[in-house]
């Protein structure tokens, strides 16, 4: 795994733009910006080309979507694709909420994503796949479809990379499969933790010269690894200092920690 | 008091859909996910219906209104009733702005809240007596209106129950009345603790099997102890930590804790 | 310096009137708290007028600027200009994004701010002079532009106070010019820093009797300081537990604190 993107992140600085979830955009932005990226968070139309022009990446999330937003990601997506830009879509709910999907397919019928992450209800929901959920959790326990036949078949016909969190995080492309075992059961209580891992895959992406796959990979074991290294130093902490701490220990991860916890299948 | 529903919250994790107060959503959400329940915020239209079926409970706050929200809460507080759904109102800032008042007026005039919480300026504004408030707070000393009176009057005029928050919290209905005389002065400092309750109330009321008295006293003292003791195991602390810490002790507080620190006349 | 303005602010608690930053806004309504101001965001056209009346400071900050914003924007600046309240204007992006430079742009046709506060690279953008900007951030490495005569330049343009923040802050007025020294370049990595000292210097301004000169320096000196002070006590801390720090901070603060630390040209 290229790990040293973590460092080529930090000495690029890439700029992600994104359309944020507005419960966790504060979250978002300083884990962006802690980990070595620049956040730019807009619900502005008439300024989205010249962002699009001048980021590194870009990250759509529907978690707290409307009209207005929907337009608004429908132009970013075509922006997007336009100038060449990583873009990373966060289906967030569509799980459970058929007007979310809905919304998600039209905006896939735009443009492509270079990534998608989801939970697996989400990714489930986008290939038919029978799966539960609660809002805008998935209900992970006792389901019998698998996780990586479903990433793959996602992958497969939006012609992206997939990334499926949960207690174990898949990356898959129509041909490729890695699993990254890293984490804590935290992440599931702070919320908004999905949110920050898709903006932070979007960063990746946006130094990797196109391995989109490499990026989404690092960056789910970054990530996964920083939530980790806090639980293990901080076992008694709750979910709210979990997230403090996870921020900056995106500060503070480095390559060489990265190597040392890794666990993953690639 | 039915203290065991704080159990019954965590067996249950039940869905509170909320209008949220932009300021302060992420620790809503937050406090919600730290208690055990599961929170969801939205301003689409197009989804309440779907999200009113699945949820627990609901909470309308119009800390930040505008009229594109002020027409979604209306909706969704007519949703809430037509799905029996327990439905919390939190009528933010009313004390002070009249522009306020008129919306949660024409609010109250759709439907019929489960439980109103606000602090006595609000509540008082919401049956004519006089209180000062300056913008969203609640003047509290040298009043002469009695609380416990206001708060009945109140819960009569509107057939729900009636929270009044302050040093003592007061709950009451048309004809019963608690007090609950935990707490520590840092709720006030810390934006958004009143955000953080009044969906709290919601996720007890959607496990109270229609007891929602009771589902409001239990909240107020769960919350106001979790507060406290953070205050009598960290004195030193700021507001911002409290705010840390507080959604942590409401992920670590247990039944025994409530027994042992509550103190309420019931 | 009127370093007593510090003081002055905690007895009077004045109320300051954001249209805040959808990313900051949870810091900054905590930030005015902590330090002994009330703070208000809003988005309601409607409550507009009753608001600036009885608020003590105004802050207009277009970080997450729409067309609806804009214009409840442009009708805050007229209110409180004729409420005569002290008005903080925060051109977030401007040094980097055209379409938000001709917002700002708008804006200033409208009214004149009391204080206009940015980093070097959006108050060079006000004057047309070169400076190079990313995204939201202002690059001020190898710049050859001087940063005094920009602050004054701009000061002279649109008869107000300007604050240009970096490694050092700058306070200037047509005729006057104050530099900060203190601070710590955690400001940069933790996000909506900046955000928050905008606000914070329309509580000084509120109680200052209109010296906003004044109460402009003494609100950098005040901000800066407070992070100093905490990287100073927690050297090893990350961007996230700053942000917490610096809020308590902010609420422990004295006047005994500012002079002792205080480095500055007045």
């Amino acid at each position: 795994m290229k790990i040293d993107l973590l460092q080529q992140l930090r000495n690029d600085n890439p700029m992600v733009l994104n359309i944020a979830n507005s419960v966790t955009q504060s979250d978002v932005a300083n884990g962006l910006a802690a980990l070595g990226a620049s956040p730019l968070m807009t619900n502005y139309d008439t300024e989205l080309k010249t962002l699009t022009q001048m980021t590194g990446g870009v990250c759509v999330n529907i978690g707290t979507l409307d009209d207005r937003q929907n337009s608004i990601s429908n132009n970013l997506m075509e922006l997007a694709t336009e100038f060449n830009k990583p873009l990373v879509l966060d289906p967030v709910g569509i799980g459970a909420v058929p007007e979310r999907l809905e919304v998600v397919e039209d905006l896939l019928r735009i443009a492509k994503p270079t990534i998608i992450r989801g939970n697996a209800g989400e990714v489930a929901s986008l290939v038919g796949a029978a799966w539960s959920s609660k809002g805008i959790d998935s209900l992970d326990k006792g389901q019998t479809q698998d996780v990586s036949e479903m990433a793959q078949a996602c992958a497969k016909k939006f012609s992206c990379v997939v990334v499926v969190t949960g207690e174990t995080d898949t990356i898959a492309t129509a041909d490729k499969i890695a699993k990254v075992y890293n984490g804590t059961p935290m992440f599931k209580t702070h919320v908004g933790t999905g949110d920050m891992l898709s903006s932070i895959l979007s960063a990746f992406a946006a130094v990797s010269e196109g391995d989109f796959y490499e990026a989404a990979k690092v960056g789910c074991l970054v990530f996964s690894i920083a939530g980790e290294i806090v639980m293990n130093d901080y076992p008694e902490i709750g979910p709210s200092e979990f997230g403090i701490k996870l921020i900056d220990k995106l500060y503070q991860i480095t390559v060489d920690d990265v190597e040392e916890w890794g666990k993953y299948d690639d």
